[in-house]
């Protein structure tokens, strides 16, 4: 049985117990959430050793970091690294992307060494294997794409993206609106190519059900692509992409009814003022489903700082009740990212989700915050280093600017308005009030 | 004459033109922002060489990054160096909050050093000469205080930021209310202690006439502070925060009718859903008088990054009406910045400040979004750096990163989603469509 079977049985999984203890929250509302499907858990049980993560209404908000090899760089311990970094930086999940070197081996060993969920792509590897073996991506067969989603959940992935909402429809609306960017989802694109150059429907919309089947006997939650994702603002919101989000609210159901576990991806760049739109429109078309964004880019200009303009979109969209937010590192738009580059962009991700937790209630998020302005105010600075996000660099940038005030620290030396104000705050009002 | 008695009776100054020129917009909107109030240029002349600014409705939203020493850092080499960080990086303007050293000296080198508006906090000064002379900052003369505004003055400051609206009732409200990081201002800070030591009203509001005319001599733009600034989310919004906004909106017409130009000071911590909030009170509070915000900063955890914790809060705050943003380092809260933190202090605040004006319709943005997705489309690197905030960063890490693909990068090296599936689309739809 999957986990969603199980919740609607009323059955409390150790899954479900294990992320009611995690978010402080009771097992009943996890099980529900498992039950109705705003609610997903990693439920492959073949990623041994993994820590079970949740996903959706009423928890914290989860970050991935992406990682993986290039045909350019097809070190696997480098991209190893990076898992760590990811995962000592606190990220909920990694996804594997890679693209060069012997796919099979570079995913069991990123299984194997991350304590966190693994996601993957697999059309990455149908395709490839279809230019190993035939010459070109579009001579991909509908089995070497399915063989690949099975032998990734086989392996224990928790979560695949699988692009199943693009459809010649899609395509049509957006060379009648016309894009700028047209489509950057990589997977979108090897399957855009494919179906205009062999003139066939997504084989992921029409054979639908075989990937209901796989998913099913894995437990492996479906991460429903967004293959029209917006690749700059003016892209943003058009025929095509809300009508991919509505071929999604369709199969979002389908899986739901065969007892499968689904969320939903989304934005890419998207303005300031069209994002909140953008997650009430996902929520009311997909009833619900856990909404998994990248980004969103609040500009396209950003060059070498996207951790930020994406941590700008995604605590907006966290806030509108985006539940799963992919990082995007300071090398987006350049090249495969560094260790610190994973680390910066796992941060930056994770300050978006938790600025959204504290207003979306998320219990422990306010607490967290108003801990941290106590120990301010008392000036407690192991407290606060304690308390922040990122211990380790609060302590390091403290250290290597020193002060001489008693209390205080080198940006206001001896004139500290915390330490000065309390002297007199803390005395009765003078008689003039 | 200042430039709003000017530019009320239609007359276009050198500073409106020039203004005019630098945002892309017509002489007659800048001269009429300025008599309405809406929007404040740089008019103090005594400021050699440097470049007229404008800040409000319908402009650019601008970045202003702190420099200045404190008592544990007095070099002044080190903070000039930092001016040029800031100017390099595309910081409007620079204010100096030394507080070490002879200050007198570092405003007239950091004056002498910035081609953008400079801005001071002179109550910093003359609560130093306070404890210099008379042993205390709450030994502070009245005179002390006028005499540093007007010496601020008169070397050229452009903009000053004056602690006017607190007052005994804003202290007694956050005695009664409770707050938890009490005032983290730090000119509020001295303000507020002399006020209670003393027992006596705040005298930039009791004396504020002397103020007006200063500030109408030199036409020095009064930047009302905000001295009950919500150091913490928990204290974000409060009777006293907002009772200050309602004393300065009174001191903003009171500046109007002196013919003296006024912007306002606000945020600081403020937790992502009351943002809005803040923006359209001080908007309508005060009358529309440019808004200039600090931050917000959207969690008091970030520690480290609230570089990026401000830049959140600072989009969403422009992207509501806020005019002008102050930079956050990645040192706040720990000490002073290294010029690598004024350099990505800048830098988030201008993405923060550029994704609004994109939506704020702001001449010229949203244009430069789109050449960027048409160069991204043609993959068009040496166009894309030249179109990215920071052009340098960008070829620094594409360099880093080189790939062996015809145009690709590192990250998808020969699988390029963009260079794929241009090679489908631009082809006739399949016949099934």
């Amino acid at each position: 049985m999957t986990q969603v079977e199980m919740a609607r049985l009323g059955k409390v999984s150790e899954q479900v117990a294990f992320v009611a203890e995690a978010e402080g929250l009771e097992r009943e509302i996890i099980r529900a959430g498992v039950a109705e499907g705003t609610i997903v858990l990693s439920g492959n049980l073949a990623h041994r050793g993994a820590r079970p993560f949740g996903v959706g209404r009423g928890l914290r908000t989860k970050v991935n970091a992406n990682v993986g090899t290039s045909t350019d760089y097809r070190k696997i311990e480098v991209e190893l690294e990076k898992v760590d970094a990811a995962v000592a930086a606190g990220a909920d999940s990694v996804m594997d992307l890679s693209t060069g070197g012997d796919l099979d081996a570079i995913r069991k060993l990123v299984l194997d060494r991350s304590k966190v969920m693994v996601g993957t792509v697999p059309v990455y590897q149908a395709a490839l294997q279809a230019v190993g073996r035939r010459g070109s991506i579009v001579e991909m067969t509908v089995d070497d794409l399915f063989d690949a989603i099975e032998a990734h959940a086989r392996d224990g992935v928790e979560f695949a993206t699988v692009h199943c909402g693009i459809t010649l429809e899609g395509i049509r609306l957006i060379r009648q609106e016309g894009r700028v960017a047209d489509i950057v989802s990589r997977g979108g694109s090897f399957i855009t190519g494919w179906m205009l150059h062999n003139g066939r429907e997504n084989p992921l919309y029409q054979h639908y059900d075989r990937l209901l089947e796989i998913a099913h006997e894995y437990d492996m939650i479906l991460s429903l692509g967004d293959s029209l994702r917006p690749g700059c603002l003016a892209d943003a919101t058009d025929r095509g992409q809300i009508h991919e989000l509505l071929m999604l609210g369709e199969l979002v159901e389908r899986a739901w009814a065969a007892g499968v576990q689904v969320m939903v991806e989304g934005p890419g760049h998207v303005p300031l003022d069209q994002i909140a739109a953008n997650i009430q429109l996902q929520k009311r078309i997909c009833k619900g489903a856990p909404f998994y964004v990248l980004g969103p880019l609040v500009t396209d200009v950003g060059t070498g700082y996207d951790h930020i303009t994406a941590a700008i979109g995604g605590a907006i969209a966290a806030m509108h009740g985006a539940d799963f937010l992919c990082y995007v590192t300071p090398a987006e738009h350049l090249g495969l990212p560094s260790n610190q580059d994973v680390w910066d962009g796992v941060m930056a991700s994770r300050i978006a989700g938790h600025a959204a937790d504290i207003v979306k209630g998320v219990k422990g998020a306010r607490e967290r915050d108003l801990a941290m302005a106590q120990a301010r105010k008392s000036i407690d600075w192991e407290r606060q280093a304690e308390l922040c996000l990122d211990p380790r660099k609060a302590r390091q940038l403290r250290a290597e600017r020193p002060s001489t005030a008693v209390q205080g620290c080198s940006m206001c030396g001896d004139f500290c308005a915390m330490k000065f104000v309390s002297e007199y705050l803390g005395a009765p009002m003078p008689a003039i009030c």
